[in-house]
């Protein structure tokens, strides 16, 4: 899986939810759950873009405006719900960092 | 590919490094230098671990005490060299993000 906001450009200071994870050997329903996930955070305030992929472990990063929305967005009801069923079926662990990012730098080769 | 670290504690503030990518068609060479970077980063000072995974697109996060540590990282002699080649070669695009990790939590099933 890929997301947006690859292109996207956002001025710094703005906060990345780094999740990385390992799953269970119970996957049952999580790619559907992840697309949703995805394309809810997508609706929510102060969302600036996601980027993802999977290969042995799992590494989806966030972007978001400020503190106040990664606090919204962890607290939304649906995104909740989610949260609890990967904690007790999808994944044998995780970890989620919050941060402040500070610089960024891009590179686009000329075609 | 999957990076150490995963389990590691580190206390907050640390640094985050995300890199994330999209290939050119010419990835010869690419997978040795990139087991010689996570070699060679975690010989740096500073250095607390790296979590990487290659899924259409590549996102790359190396963990570090503080910037100077990230800093020296990006001028040592053969990363440079790598990063040349990167955008000689490599990359399409890329996008380097250098972020404070704030806060952390992990979730670890028990067995």
């Amino acid at each position: 899986m890929s997301g947006d906001g690859r292109g996207a450009t956002f001025e710094p200071p703005y906060f990345a939810a780094i999740f990385t994870s390992e799953m269970s050997d119970d996957t049952a329903g999580y790619d559907a759950m992840a697309d949703r996930m995805v394309e809810l955070a997508a609706q929510q305030p102060g969302f600036l873009g996601v980027e993802s992929a999977r290969d042995g472990i799992g590494i989806t990063v966030s972007y978001w405006r400020d503190l106040a929305s990664i606090a919204a967005w962890r607290a939304n009801v649906e995104h909740a719900a989610a949260q609890r069923q990967g904690m007790a079926q999808w994944y044998r662990r995780y970890r989620l960092r919050i941060a402040r990012v500070e610089r960024d730098w891009q590179f686009e080769r000329r075609q």
